[in-house]
Parts: C-alpha cells; sequence; structure tokens
C-alpha cells in the first residue's frame, strides 16, 4: 500500500501517519513526488492493511493498493526517475552513461591500459571482473583479490569509478572495499542470499536480469535490495535465452521501454552479452539509446582473439570509440546527450 | 556454388559459363557486384559441382561453395544491398520507408481516412488487412476481395501502394490484382504452396519471420521465393516467441543487424506486433531504426479502442505523426532520412 | 453457449432449440453426454446470445458459456472421449495405436517393404510423406503423386490405412482419393485457408501442434477443422522449439494431460520429431502412452542412415519391434493395451 | 583427458600414472569400470597433456580427450550408473526412489504428519523446505533452523533421511548438521559459490536444473561439485521456461535419457514444479519412470489448498498413496521397482 500525503502536508502529519505504520508492524519507506511525499508500507503483520484507516488522517491526500509484487521498485510509490549518482553524474539523468571495460581483469597493465582508453573515449565508469562466474570449473575464475586492486589503481590513475561482479554474500564487505558498483550477475539474479548482503552494503547495486527472468522477477529482485532500504540501484537488460542461435543471447529490446514505465529506477542496457558478437554491438547500443536506456555496459579489450574470456563480443579500443560517437549521435536524437 | 567473373569478362565468356551451368542440370541466376558479374549455382542435378572445372574458363575470377543453406538470399551471391522500388523511392536505399494502415480493411470510409492521414504524416505505402489469418474460426476474418477493392480506392485517392496479406496460394493472383505488395505472415512463413505462389506471381513480397523461425528459417524462405527469379523480397522481423509476458511477442531486435550482414534483401520491422502495445510502439520504431532497419511496417486507427482486431497495438492517428518525427531524427543520426 | 438437455427430453424439445438456435443466426452442433445431449451454439450473429433464453426452454437442464475459444473442441460441450475409427479400432478407445512409417516415400519396393514390417510388429497404419515441407527448396520434396500412389499399393498389401501430409489447400481432394488421414504439419498449423479444406473433405484429421504454438493455439485450430461439422480430427504433441539444442524440439509430455483435460479429441504423440535422435525414440514413446497418450506416430526405416530425410530420427524395422513390445508393457501398466 | 588401465593393470602401475599426472599439475579422480580402473585428469596447468605420455606406460590400454567440458560427470570417466546411497537404497539403482513432503516445513505436527504419511506410501526419504527462496521479498521465507530441527524430529520418528534447500554458502555447515540431503535449487543452479561449497561439503546433494539452463550446463555445474571429489551427486530435471502458460513450467521430458546416456550420476524428475497442477502430476510422474528416471521429487500436503506456498501443485495426501501405486506399475513395466 502506499500512502499520499499532500503537497502542504505538515511535518508531524508525515510522521504521525510513519508513526502508524509501524506500530502496525509494518516498514515504512519514503520518496517525493511532484503531488507530495509517498509513503510505501512494505513488509508482513498481523494486522490487515486498511486503505480507510490512512485516507481518514489528516493530511493524507490518498492511499491505495500497489498491484504489482514490487512495491518500493514501482512507479506508483516513487514517480519520479531515481537517479543513482556515477562520478559526479547520475544514472538515470539526461546523459546516457557508459561503464566500460575488460570482461575479466587480466592484468595490472591490461586494466590501467584499458580505463585509460574507455576514459578517453568518453566513459563513465570502468568494468572488469575480478571473480568470474564460469560455467566450467576448470575455466580461469579471475585473479580475485588481487584483481580489485588493481581495479581500484585504474581508479587512481583515471578517477573512473569501478564496476565488478560479486558472487559470494560472504565477500560483499571486502569488494565493497574496491567497487563502487556492486555488480550482481544473471546468474545470481534470484540469489536472494547475494541481494540481501547487497541490500545491506548500502553500495550502489547494478542488477542484471536473469537469462529466463521475466522483467517482472527482475524488478522484484530490485525490490529484495530496496527492501533493506539501498535506493541505488540499476537494473540491466543483458540478453535472455530463446531458441536463436545465430547470436549468444536474444536481447530483450521491448524490456526497456516497459521497464521505464514500471519503475523509476535507472535502467541500462549490456549489449555485449546481449548479441555476444562484436561486429554488431554498436547497433545494439544505438537501439538501446534510441529506445529509453539510461546507459549502457560494454565489453572492450585492447586485443580481443586474445582475451582471456568473452573475446568474441568484445570491442577493440579503436572500435569503441566510433561506438561512442554514434551513440552520442542517436543519444542527441532523442533528446539526451552521451 | 558462385561463379565471380572478372570485370572485364566478355559477354560471350559469361554465356559460356551459363551455358555449362544449365548443361550441367542446374539453374543460373546473375548478381552485378564491385568485384564482377556474380552467377549463382542452385537446384538438385546428378552432375557433382565441381570449383575448378569453373575456375579454368576463360573470364572466371573465381568460383566458391555457399556454406549457408540459403544461395540467392546470401551476401556472398549478392553482395551489394538489394533495393525493392516502392512508390518512387526504394526500400533498402538510404530513405527509411514507413508503411501504415490499419491491421483491417473495416470499411471504405475508414481505410480512405487512414491512407490520407499516413500519407500526410510521411508514410510511402497503405497496410489494410482483407483477408485476415485468426486464431479463432469465429473472429472477423476480414472483408476479403471487397476489402482489396477499397484499399485500391484509397491508392487512388492517395497514391500510396497497398500492401496486404494473402493466405491462400488460389488467391495470389486476384490479390496481385489489387495489391502492390503480397504480404505473407509470420503464420505462413513456412506455407511452401503459398511461398511458390509467391514467387511465380513476380509481384512485390513483404515476408514475414516466424514467430518461433530462426534467422536461417526466415532466408530458407525467402531463397524459396528468390528461387522463382523474383528478386522483389523484404524481410520483416515482428517479435519471436518467448516466456516473456509482458509483451505481446520478444522483439529480436538483434536479427536487424545479423540479417543485414548476411542478406542483402532489404530489412523491416514491425514494432506494433512485435511488443504489442501501442505505448512502447515508438520506442520499439526508433530502437529499430537506430539498429539499421531499412523500413517499418506500423498499425495505426483513428480509434484504437474501437478497432476490429489488434487494437491494443494500434497507435492512434495523432501519435503516429509524432512517431514519424521521432523516427525521423533517429534515421538522421545514423546517417538516412525518413 | 452449450445447452444441454435433460435425459429424457423429447426430441421435439431437443429440435425446438436448434431451430431457435438457426434462426438466431447461429450454428448448432450435437454431441451426446452422459447427462443428456448437448448442443453447441457457434458462428457469429447480430443476436446477442441470452443463456435464460434457453433455460426456460421444455426439456433442457441447463445452458452455460464456454469460456475457452475453442467450443466444439472443449470438454465441456463434449464430455466423453471421441473416437476417431482407424482400420477397425478406434483412436481415443482403450487400446493405444500406433502409426509408422518412413518420413519420405521414397520408392515403391521400400514403402511396401516398411508397410509389411510395422504391421507384423503391431501398428495400426501407415505413415509417409509424399510431399515434403522442407526448409530448403532445393531438398527433395517428395515424389508428389506417385508416392500417393505407392502408399496405396502398400495399403492394398497390408491392410494399413494411410496418413499423409497435406500442405496445399488445392491437393486436398487429390489427396483424399489416396489416403485415409490428412496430415496437416506443423508449419501448417494455422494456415488456415489448409484448415478449412481439410474440414470441408470431411476426411480424417490428424492435427500436428506448431512448433511454437501454445496449447489453446492448437485447439483453436482443431476449431476450424470441427466448425466444418467433421469431428473426425486427432491432435497431436511433436515438440516445441526451446532454447535447448541437445534434442530437435523440446517435447512437451505436459501438453498430453492438460490435453485430454480441456478436449475430447484423441491426442497422439510424435516422438520421432519430439526429440530427434533416434536411440532416445523409445524412452519418448513410452512415457507419452504413461502420460496418456492415445497413440503415436513413428518414423521408421529399413536403413535410417541413407534415408532421404530424417534418418537422425528415423527408427529401425528391428528396434522397432522392441519398442513396439515395450510400449505395450507401459500400456498394460496404465490399463491399456497396444 | 582419461587414462584407461588394463583390467590386470597392477597397483604399482595405476599409482605411477597417478603420480605423473599431479606431476604434471593436474588432478586425478578415479573411477572403476568393467575395462579397468579409469583415471580422469581435470585442473589446470601449464603443461600440456598429451595422449602418447600415457598410452607408453604400463598398464594402460589407452588414453583419450574427453569432449564434453564436463569430465567427472561423463560416461567416458565413469562408464557405470553412480549409485547414491539413501536410506538403506541407492538412487541410481534398479529401484525408483521417491522423496517427498510438503513445499515448506510450516510446523512440527505438519511435517511429522506428513513424514508418516509418505513413508507409508512408500517414499524413501523426506523433503521440506526450512529456508525458501521467493520471488517476492515479502513472501513467507521459511522457518529456518527451526525449520531444520523439525526436519530432524520427523527423521527421528519415522526414519526417513531429510532432503533440504540450502541457498546460502554461509549456512551449509549448519544445513548439513540436520540434512541428510542438500538441495540446491533451479535458481541457484549457477551459484557458483554455493556449488563449491557444497562440494566441500561431502555431503549428497541434490543438484535441480536451472529453468533456462540447458542439459550440458546442468552437468557442468555437477561438475563444481564433483571436482571436490565429492561424488554423491543426484541431478533433477524440474522443468524450464517456455512459451507455454497453460502449465507453470515445461517439463523437458528429453532430458532425461539424454541426461541418462550423458552421465554416470542418478537422475530424478520433479513433476511438481515441472507441470505446476495438482492433477496432473501422477501422469508427469508416471511419464518420468517410463522414461528412464531414478527417482522423483513431489510436493505433497495434507490441506493442498490452505498451503503456505506452492498448494497448487501439491498432491493431497490420499492421492499420493494412488500417485505411489501407479508409479509402481509402471516402474514393473520397465523393469524396475518402485
Amino acid at each position: 500500500m502506499i500512502v499520499v500525503m499532500k503537497a502542504d502536508a505538515k511535518a508531524k502529519e508525515i510522521s504521525d501517519v510513519i508513526a502508524k505504520v509501524r506500530s502496525s508492524g509494518y516498514v515504512a519507506h519514503l520518496a517525493e513526488s511532484d503531488e507530495g511525499t509517498i509513503i510505501g508500507l512494505v513488509g508482513e503483520s498481523d494486522t490487515p492493511l486498511n486503505v480507510d484507516d490512512y485516507t481518514s488522517m489528516p493530511g493524507v491526500a490518498r492511499a491505495e493498493r500497489v498491484k504489482a509484487g514490487y512495491k518500493l521498485a514501482s512507479r506508483a510509490f516513487h514517480p519520479r526517475d531515481s537517479r543513482v549518482p556515477l562520478n559526479g553524474s547520475h544514472m538515470g539523468a539526461d546523459k546516457v552513461l557508459v561503464i566500460a571495460g575488460p570482461c575479466s581483469v587480466e592484468s595490472r597493465t591490461q586494466i590501467i591500459e584499458i580505463a585509460c582508453a574507455v576514459k578517453e573515449a568518453g566513459a563513465t565508469a570502468l568494468r572488469g571482473g575480478a571473480f568470474k562466474p564460469r560455467t566450467s570449473p576448470y575455466s580461469f575464475q579471475g585473479h580475485g583479490e588481487k584483481g580489485l586492486q588493481w581495479l581500484a589503481e585504474a581508479r587512481e590513475v583515471t578517477g573512473l569509478p569501478v564496476v565488478t561482479e560479486v558472487m559470494d554474500p560472504g565477500l560483499v564487505p571486502m569488494v565493497c572495499q574496491y567497487a563502487d558498483v556492486l555488480q550482481i550477475g544473471a546468474r545470481n539474479m534470484q540469489n536472494f542470499t547475494l541481494l540481501n548482503a547487497a541490500g545491506e552494503s548500502q553500495h550502489t547495486v547494478l542488477l542484471k536480469r536473469g537469462m529466463s527472468s521475466t522483467i517482472t522477477d527482475l524488478l522484484m529482485a530490485a525490490e529484495y535490495v530496496l527492501a533493506h532500504g539501498n535506493q541505488r540501484v540499476m537494473i540491466c537488460e543483458r540478453g535472455i535465452r530463446t531458441f536463436e542461435t545465430a547470436t549468444r543471447f536474444t536481447f530483450d529490446l521491448n524490456a526497456i521501454p516497459v521497464l521505464k514505465s514500471q519503475t523509476h529506477l535507472p535502467v541500462i542496457a549490456d549489449p555485449s552479452h546481449a548479441i555476444g558478437l562484436r561486429e554488431h554491438v554498436e547497433a545494439v547500443s544505438m537501439a538501446a539509446v534510441a529506445a529509453g536506456a539510461d546507459g549502457l555496459i560494454l565489453e572492450v579489450h585492447p586485443d580481443p582473439e586474445a582475451a582471456l574470456s568473452d573475446g568474441r563480443q568484445s570491442v577493440a579500443l579503436d572500435d569503441f570509440k566510433v561506438l561512442m560517437e554514434n551513440v552520442r549521435r542517436v543519444a542527441q536524437a532523442v533528446g539526451r546527450t552521451a
């Protein structure tokens, strides 16, 4: 249920509503809207929720049930676009922000070289994997904490904030020491232990859609993080599994406008995984921005053929420059910058 | 197999190769490329195809097997973009062409009103169904030949060529009398009897991807039409079936750049079916153009809520105008017009 | 809407209801049930259907709307299992019937050899393709009418009725001359022109599920045939398209009990296409029968490796004998014969 | 790579091969086969693997590369069926074993009542969730450790071993104290941190297929557990996500024979999740056994309509008895017991 306060509601009226929510056994979350403060009630309690109990309180404009399973992620609770701070800009604002870097951090030199190159081309943040979720136990699993240290060095050199994946809930505190954004990968989208740990960390989270997750599943997963009071969540469409085998996954472009209409959270796209073919990453990137994506996350590599992982979908540094220019043109065509 | 002639090959040398192809029991198709004339060999014969038999002939630059199952649809046989004439423009050229109209032709007045509106907004051709493939035998099946006559009247009034679906191979000749472009719908993409009839008609064909067809299946279906010597074929991505239920189908945006790299045929998108939600048709349209689509086919209706079919995905006439402007801006951003 | 007559309703009362249905512009179809005669109303008319208009008539037990889009195919209209005559037995009765034969009729000798072998092993009918739907226009398309003649000869020799695919609505009358059962293939499940022609023919129809058709779509397609008064329809689960690539299609076993609960039509399975790997066809066949399938349609070949089509999924004649014995054991375990 | 020793190889010859494997930087795993001891080499090392280095050693019959990504899970490494001990029987042996119980452990009384009932009906083990992976953070998440204690009490009363899900790698040691089998759920199939923790625990593992995981992905996930030397792994087909909405998931029956041919691990089925409709769970169970499943895991509840989770797919206790009898008959038809 959400309770929408009148635009001129007094602080006391708002705190009275919050007090009532809490005394009924629910948790209250606050959001601002053009209409007035919105109070979202979530959690479980034996006290039934009754709309009339709230509409009769002073300062309350209206109260209504949220039909969707996700509450804090919904537009009903938070009508305005959320903006997640990133390197002095905000994901979710006018500028389309690009996060770029290698699939895996392979060496100190490699990550610093790439960081410098993507910064020059206009990227806002650096991605790079230190802990890699690999289908095979015998594949390269990432450099672990050493990789995180190299990422932190690359940040020092370039000023780019670091986006990196965490897979183990027990390692969330350690990864938070090095990373600016915790990435939760597609395979872990419904790893609820990890979602809870990421929520509790109060660190910025980039949550990728599972390869067979519906749009609703994705928003429910985001709700796990939000329920801990952690509002800095970006969600990412990265391709779903279908019968088509010409591409690695099927980029669900539809998800972008649908997500933007259902949630206030920033929505980004991962064209590298979504198509899996480097020669077409640019086309998918441009399409994502044309459809309303707030940002992109892209795999780049100085020598894609020699990459330790995901070489087939990594864009070479020179091609990344061109891609950025083309994305910028599309961003302008849709009234944004990049 | 394809045989690529030298740029300065003499007519006699070309016709000698063609004669050899025919005497071996194969059919020869011709295409022009920057390199020189290309001769494509298709069909079945007891004579095995031997590359060396052709490379040794005068005027031949090289000969090679085409690995893909489709031959005439491939870039190997026809490296340049094919251009299909439409209303004085060409689908496959710089200008992004838009085909618009109602799902079903509902009445003479309706189709003329819509034709005038979409023309004014910048559409190049008029769509409208007279024979409707409906899941239920009890749903409205279209006005049949009367619908075709109304479409022809709308063409007279506006000059817009008519794109309409044909489902019955026996009706291809009749539909050709009224329509400029024969549409083969998703449910009939592998109706080989219909594909053969459309190929034989030598009429322009708009072939939609089946909802569970791979990109290769789609190109093989186009090959059926091309094998009859009918080169005026446009192919259309219109959404595939996946587990996602928030949208009617899943628009396979990836298919656009992949198709453009594998075939010379014009590639268009059908955002109306692909997402099935009118409020998001514009976003998908812009994305398709950003990804390289040569054209769009869109459902519009003066009063979508009252449409006899597909109302949920039909765009209102005023919204269509805005959509056209936004598509134009994206087209310019990718170096095209619209 | 269906109108259920009382068990002791008089003939005059039934004909009065039918007369009222017709005068309202609808078509009446009749079915018998334990409760009494059921009259199904289908079609479109400007006269609104009103339950009360019928419940007040003499001899009427009750009237109710059928929620599903399919009416004549539903259990509501026809509570008892329909039985479709086949070679002295009935598909839909206790005995599990097996239709077996090659993918394509390759020669007179081949089809007669196979017919004799499958008959000896216990098959009830012979399958074999004379018109083949092939993804590529350059693949073997079947022997056409000559293939039908060979099938008819095989029937003469063995007494096995012939099941063969028809793809062209214009050829339905010709195929009916040779075949006992018209097969409508997966790619044509929503070829409504063909469904109408098959319905009008009043010939027995075997309708395969499209590879991306829902269970509801399949029953709606059957409804097209039934709406012509042709009640001899069997429906067939033959595998759907999913992301799994280890098998040719994904056999939707769930569909068997779901279909049996929603429709009275016999439900059969096509393990050959559904898994596409001959070594596993037996396991799928046994599972289908365990789940309640009324019959099986199977591809067998004397020399699978040399088959002109579908060799990978065709079972050798000796293996077919063993398969039949194993299927029989499972049939007995579920209270049926085979 | 695998090295197959001669049947009469001496212990010294075997240990020499193992020593060579280790000195090259690989890990050696052993399996017995009818041919002789098989030594599997896994892991990463800078020393390239060379077949000839091993075939030339005394006592070696042959050495070969394993093409599949999974090594220890493959039939090549371990040709015989693995048998996993469970309550005095073995999963993977002739008897089809049934694991049954509620979705969630709801109370001490509930789990003991159900344990007694399923034992009487013939179940071999008890399932019940104490930690529940729920799509919504606001849904009942299970009773946690208290639930585990109740499960342990139910085991004391009935003697049935306990199968329960673990989601948090940090809780693996605690869950091992109470449970006989660690279940890893579909949403965590590629939670590699959890797979490693389960492998290290040396506890029996029941690994469910992810809802969009291929058969190969599933075997690779099992390989993570096996790579820790933990050989007690059962794998479970529980339905995949497809476009069909009439059922909760699509039971991939094909996976059963395909898995049985590719791996030596016991393969079980979860009909409850795979179809999601209690009235059809029996049909799917019988089909799974007919196709070769070694066991079943089923949700039962004394009052399905009142269940705290998964009520729609839980079978009532009386129906479970009937189901067991019918499964038994099918098991006998395929030469097994149940």
